[in-house]
């Protein structure tokens, strides 16, 4: 905040000079402030982490020629509400995961998480180099937004529940929170399945609205804090093995940026999924443990639910299918999958192993 | 090459008047081009794509205020000269393996990879929230360096040779190319281990000078055409689980750097890590196939051989222990290893295992 009104001052005083006489393509192109509407509250472990490394970014490397004004979810407008206001250009971007918006369109799925989908790098590995990066433009032509990968959550833990979950048969009528695809699943399998933003989950937790959620991983989940109110918390699912987080730009506002502003934007996302990442890997063991430590218990779904989880995931994703769009995004991203797949098994996969296997642990 | 030139006659025109009296950042410090020498040929697949990326971006997110102008070994100084040129300020920076550097200092081998340490994932989680890159920059200090992380090849390969390696017996007496400290713990096994720059390992494999050798992964590998030659290639390795690439810029010439020119080189290098290990492993697969059809035979090395490779690995890490630098950083390192592997296979390497399993494949 400092540092904007530092800048907004400084560029005032040189203005005059400045116009339009100078060639070096920073000045040319003048300060820019661009608002930003978010999904995540403020402070909001992971996702807002993401949010906030990108803007920081954008105006560090800018030299404060760009500038991200961040809103939280209430600000400007609220947390699903995002999408509609950058593709309308009400806002100039979000930040966000872009499967809340599979009602807008399925494909937008594959740029979260779908269901036995891939792991972060698999996902990065299909984005940036197995097409999955002008799919993102293809459907953001139709909603009028340039999408971008910017962040991602890791792996995400199989949920909260007030009980163990012995058979598929326990998901059945069970009140849950899951977006995406992944929420059809459990779907078909019975559960009572709601989308509520990530701020308002602890209070519908509480009051027993939800029966269980799943949201992130440890280190988010943790912030949330619903080791108060659940205590069994299963560590793996198979809804979002590599949840892409996602800044959308205005397709306008996109278009009337310089290349330099757009190489800004774009390289900046790229590093903060590098950064974001990184720091939430690095803090969810802690976070378990402190979990435990409060008396949560961690489990693993036995075979059978993953079982059930691939029937009904295979269910949802061919339902889809009629649509020619996500039909072209699935097999871009299946094919992908299982060429990048087979070569991680192959090295670190193998090599994790023996590692653990040679040095015990 | 084009676009340099129209950048410099820019900034020639519009010299008089930029010189000072603005307080708008990139006006302020001008239009500056970095000699940046590498160990890698020009269009050597994998490393010279890091190198690549990195320089672009810079220009594009500059700008064109900062330039890198990428050298070739041989083009100002040779592969393996690149530390002392950068060090000394014969170039502004070098695009490099740290840990071809050890015999500077035994610790810059943390900042490529070490036997058995971490994925490129892992390091990541190390480098940017588990203090690796502060020790970078305190190692750097010492030799007029400033260091950051650019790039990542990956899990590497256990190598090529010309028959199968059937037990540890087999590593004594073979002439065999490996730097860094997996070199060192070859060499307790036997072999007679050179490390020489990529660019003339073809000839030296060819010419019998080399029994075998290890370079990267299936993609390098066979852009460097070791397939002509040897016939068994091995595709894990102990040695380098997620070899980092790295860029180290003098320091006096990074302390005179703009804070934006300091960040845009901070966050292309996290970028270029993103970008190009996404590249990698879209690829490998592939090109391992490609190796396949040209008769080259794919083993992983038997159990009893890993085990002697990490009882000489730990041989080797504990040499280097009275040094203090190295003790410091092997502590943080594996203290971040610790944390972020446990989590990652309750993740991440649950999620494959069942993903596997139900799906198969």
């Amino acid at each position: 905040m400092d540092r904007r009104s530092f800048l907004k001052t400084s560029a005032m005083g040189g203005g005059a000079v400045a116009a339009a006489s100078l060639a070096a393509p920073a000045i040319a192109q003048g300060n820019r402030t661009l608002t930003m509407v978010t999904s995540w509250r403020r402070g909001f472990a992971v996702l807002d982490d993401a949010a906030s490394y990108f803007a920081q970014m954008v105006g560090e490397i800018s030299g404060g020629s760009l500038i991200i004004d961040k809103k939280a979810p209430g600000e400007l407008v609220g947390a699903f509400e995002v999408f509609d206001a950058v593709s309308s250009g009400q806002a100039d971007l979000y930040h966000s995961a872009d499967y809340y918006f599979i009602s807008q369109h399925p494909g937008y799925a594959y740029f979260t998480a779908v269901p036995f989908g891939g792991t972060a790098q698999e996902v990065t590995n299909w984005y940036y180099h197995g097409g999955g990066e002008s799919l993102h433009d293809q459907l953001g032509e139709v909603f009028n937004l340039k999408g971008m990968l910017a962040g991602n959550t890791g792996s995400q833990s199989g949920g909260w529940f007030r009980k163990e979950i012995t058979s598929a048969d326990d998901f059945n009528g069970l009140k849950f929170r899951m977006p995406g695809l992944g929420g059809q699943v459990l779907g078909k399998m019975g559960a009572s399945v709601q989308n509520i933003p990530g701020g308002e989950l602890y209070q519908a937790l509480s009051s027993g609205a939800l029966d269980g959620l799943e949201w992130v991983g440890p280190m988010a989940d943790e912030s949330a804090g619903f080791q108060e109110i659940a205590k069994v918390y299963y560590t793996a699912g198979f809804h979002e093995p590599g949840a892409a987080l996602a800044c959308n730009v205005n397709l306008d506002v996109w278009n009337e940026l310089s290349d330099q502003h757009k190489a800004i934007l774009r390289y900046s996302s790229m590093a903060t999924t590098q950064l974001q990442l990184a720091e939430t890997l690095s803090n969810n063991g802690a976070a378990l443990a402190r979990l435990q430590a409060q008396g949560v218990k961690t489990l693993q779904f036995p075979d059978d639910i993953w079982d059930a989880f691939g029937t009904y995931s295979a269910e949802v994703m061919n339902e889809n299918m009629e649509d020619t769009l996500f039909a072209a995004i699935r097999e871009s991203f299946e094919a992908s999958l299982a060429n990048s797949a087979a070569w991680i098994q192959k090295s670190d996969g193998y090599y994790v192993e023996q590692r653990v296997r040679v040095l015990g642990g």
